[in-house]
């Protein structure tokens, strides 16, 4: 099972893929950002991310697409303009004909922590554990990605574990 | 000189392509609006959304591209999920590499009616007149998207035009 989690950012995209069945280890796949030129008009922008994530998409073709829900700024325009980006994220998972699965920041935190209150250093510290790594995905991002991934995985979220499961009343 | 005016939206993405050289006078291509499913899960409606965009692209080959910029609405989570439905409209028009021009709301109007003040009832009656029609376009959606094109064409903000004045220069 492969799912990969996106924190949309106009600047700067966070995603992490993980691989696991949902009961036993997972592991880190891969993780990193997509980052944008600040100078570039906002369709030039958009077009990076939604490239970026379609090749993540097309190259490790995951069960789901697990994206965080917009965090709602004070300022509204930044909120707008983060909406634009996952705009094109959920896109690029719709055109590739996976599921996708948003999470607010809350539900991420506490499928990986336990509480929804958690703070950035707990989930890190969480996801060094989880994933068996010697340090937390960098940059911060990226670990937001990571992070989004791994609670759609461990929150059987996958509609294919749910498959089974149906699958074994049937 | 032909211009697609949209104005997005989740539910309803109104749309008008209208025709002219910026000086004389303007005729209406052609109008409507892409509507989705409430239903439907979100990536599926911006989809659609992004589909019916793609599509009018490729159909009349626009010189420009005018989307109104988002309406602040009191409801901070309406604005946000329109931001969704604008950035894919945005891609479409980058990836068909066509200049994308974001007008806000007040500038549209005063293209259009002369004040940034003006009503909806106003701007639908300026509709009428500059483009000759026998009532204004419907539903209002896709007169708020012939405004977007209008106010596009008459502004010269194509850069066509502008290119044509740089030209005459050297």
């Amino acid at each position: 099972m492969i799912v990969l989690g996106v924190d949309p950012g106009t600047a700067c995209t966070g995603y992490g893929v993980v691989q696991g069945d949902g009961r036993g280890p997972v592991s880190l796949v891969e993780c990193g950002v997509i980052r944008t030129r600040p100078r570039d008009p906002l369709p030039a922008r958009l077009h990076e991310i939604y490239e970026g994530i379609a090749e993540l998409l097309a190259r490790h073709r995951p069960d789901a697409l697990s994206v965080e829900d917009v965090f709602y700024a004070k300022n509204v325009r930044t909120t707008v303009v983060l909406g634009h980006a996952r705009g094109v994220v959920l896109l690029a998972g719709q055109q590739a004909s996976v599921p996708v699965h948003e999470l607010p920041p809350a539900e991420i935190k506490k499928a990986v922590v336990g509480t929804g209150a958690a703070t950035k250093e707990q989930v890190q510290f969480m996801l060094t554990r989880l994933l068996r790594l010697k340090s937390a995905p960098q940059p911060s991002d990226a670990a937001d990605g990571v992070a989004a991934a791994l609670a759609c995985l461990m929150t059987a979220r996958v509609p294919s574990i749910s498959g089974l499961r149906v699958q074994t009343r049937t």
